[in-house]
């Protein structure tokens, strides 16, 4: 266990006085620098903009004129500023964002055949196959049931893949890494409602098929792991699924590829053996060296990436709050080292409490930029022992052929006028 | 502390496994009761409606247009239906929400002069007073500093406060208990910016004063527990504070009374005594039996209310898995119990893993309603062992003069005909 993977006060306490005595160490050649900018040793409100009267209260807070934000949809090929009808993706802007959850609109989104809105009061769950009582259920249905909530990160399978072979200087960490997001969501556990039908003893794989255009389904194997932790959802952060994100049902899979969660929810049938999808056979496989294709590689494995600064961004010499997120498939973030020499040293970089399983975790760490040319990094560890593999261990291991589970360390490059680039190692 | 508080996979299993036990133990009268309604027994998707083609996919993920979510404007006297702008606040939709996460739009807004949209390129925040180095600092500066994250609640003083003298049937939980959200805010440490401006050892109190019109001014006690838990706010659920919630700074005191963190932040002033706003004599004190005002009473006590059922709903006889929130600003939430016959009896209820401190933990019991009448109500108890008062024990203590700080035992009624209704115990 982490330092810093409790909630209680007495290690947000600690936290805190971590962060003052960071703070207080870097402060002299850092934090107060910059503040030199500003108007210091002012005593009195002279300074200050003077107080403001506001619009009236409404019934949703909207976001401030002077920060708006959103996703960036993109086509297949990742092509960037496509029209929306050609758009299969839309990314969550993580250079914009802090702390670990993402807001109820900027959840990743990705579709095979566009967003439907389905009538709750009309969708239908249906479960059956290898099950002594074959099931049809409601919306209401589900939603009376005993249910559980869980803060937790989906990522796309596809997440990253950019640099497999090649690394393109003009992408950004939302082009690159913003198939990530983190929600709270509730839904029925999993193994209550095989329970309920009956599954036969034998029945170790369930086909989830969703009611979108595409028909998209996927093969889920019912290891004790997923059926402890999986859910029927219907809420994300707190409220209803929105269209984009399964409205009305979806399952969640936690740790593992973000499509085997499966939107718009319709059907779960049980059976003793993958149901080969063409999700699974033509799509959503791993090409290999020798041109064979991985099946099944479906857990989303340990990776970080810094996330300020990052690709396409302007910083100046001096003190730098870095900052970034860690997530592993195969439960807690233990450690993020920080190198800002390519990999040659690292060091430990903070984490931010409370570290959860299988959730987007935050790190800091500090960083004095000399103006020289620098190659900053973040290196994961989990809980289960799994490293973040440098891109060499990773292609080795995976050849370039791949597109899916992309985990390696993710390098910045800094040149001597302070330009930040996505370069390959 | 409890069984459900860490987060961890194992215990996420463990809660699976009680749901499933609890689940399984009702099916038999319940939920398979309410399923006769539907469609049972099926074994094709002849029931299920048919795959639908979507939208495009988008920058932002917008509601369902079945499922659109606001919060109720209010006027001072707690009128509802106002003109937005006669309104002073707007309550958080708590019976349309589960899990514990309020949905970035909708967290609960209290102002006393409106909502103003400061530029965050020209605001500045001044500390100052019983210090060496009084400071101005620009948003910038404070976001280039070392920071962290927190998940917690933060609720109006004045939340609950319709039952102290009488109770009016007509309310449900959002007219009542809609001044509670819970989000994650990401900030500098408090204590960590004090020290920075050389914070005198004698300064013991500090002003917090907001932009807006109104000047809003609290004086805080600086406690250890304030100093090490408290930020300078910039950020909630990942993206920058909303107009409604302080852009682009909000001072944040976890546990304490929600105009204490501060809005719309401009001042930090340091001294040795409270500064005696007229926030903290002509209003937020507490008038007490003999027409004496309690001043300082600050701390949000242990509470919890079933949100569903609750005020105007309509339920059928049969099983039901009733749901609620408990809070403390003493720190976690140790117990919920549950009474169905107006506190005669207790059983316990389950918290979903994990509880943090200071933030909503959502708890879940099971309840067969067999028609007759019922008065429903939950009890919490926190780690520090306070327990939520019954109305009797709250309004001996503190009588019903009061206005704030309301935290008694909610009882909701329900009559043979189903219809649940807020009533005084």
């Amino acid at each position: 266990m982490g330092k810093t993977d409790t909630g209680d006060s007495t290690r947000m306490a600690g936290l805190a006085k971590r962060n003052r005595r960071t703070f207080i160490g870097e402060a002299a050649g850092g934090v107060i620098a910059t503040l030199a900018a500003s108007k210091a040793a002012a005593e009195t409100l002279a300074d200050v903009p003077p107080r403001m009267m506001g619009a009236p209260v409404s019934g949703r807070s909207e976001r401030s004129s002077f920060a708006e934000l959103s996703r960036i949809p993109e086509s297949t090929a990742g092509k960037r500023n496509v029209a929306a009808a050609d758009a299969i993706n839309s990314k969550t802007p993580l250079q914009s964002l802090v702390g670990t959850i993402t807001p109820s609109d900027l959840h990743y989104e990705r579709s095979h055949a566009g967003v439907p809105d389905l009538d709750p009061a009309k969708h239908r769950l249906l479960i059956h196959g290898m099950a002594a009582r074959p099931t049809v259920l409601r919306v209401a249905d589900l939603r009376a049931m005993p249910s559980f909530s869980r803060i937790m990160f989906l990522e796309c399978s596809g997440n990253g893949w950019e640099n497999w072979k090649a690394a393109d200087p003009s992408l950004t960490v939302q082009n690159m890494y913003g198939m990530l997001s983190t929600h709270e969501w509730t839904g029925v556990p999993l193994r209550a409602l095989l329970d309920m039908v009956g599954r036969t003893a034998d029945a170790r794989w369930m086909l989830a098929e969703g009611g979108d255009g595409s028909g998209m389904a996927r093969s889920i194997p019912l290891t004790d792991e997923i059926l402890d932790e999986s859910m029927v959802a219907y809420a994300q952060n707190g409220e209803s699924l929105r269209p984009a994100h399964g409205f009305p049902l979806r399952l969640l899979v936690p740790g593992f590829e973000g499509n085997m969660s499966v939107k718009w929810l319709r059907r779960l049938k049980l059976g003793d053996q993958p149901f080969m999808t063409r999700w699974e056979t033509a799509r959503y496989t791993g090409l290999m060296p020798d041109g064979r294709a991985r099946q099944f590689h479906l857990r989303q494995d340990v990776n970080s990436v810094i996330t300020n600064p990052s690709g396409m961004m302007h910083i100046e010499p001096g003190y730098h709050r870095v900052s970034g997120i860690a997530w592993s498939g195969h439960g807690k973030i233990e450690k993020v080292e920080f190198s800002a020499d390519g990999g040659l040293t690292w060091r430990r970089a903070q984490l931010n409490a409370p570290v959860l399983a299988k959730a987007q975790t935050r790190f800091e760490v500090d960083w004095e930029w000399d103006g020289s040319p620098a190659k900053i990094l973040s290196r994961s560890t989990d809980e289960k022992g799994n490293i973040q593999p440098d891109r060499k261990t990773l292609v080795g291991e995976l050849g370039t052929n791949a597109v899916f589970h992309y985990n390696a360390q993710q390098t910045w490059a800094v040149d001597r006028q302070g330009r930040v680039t996505n370069v390959l190692a």
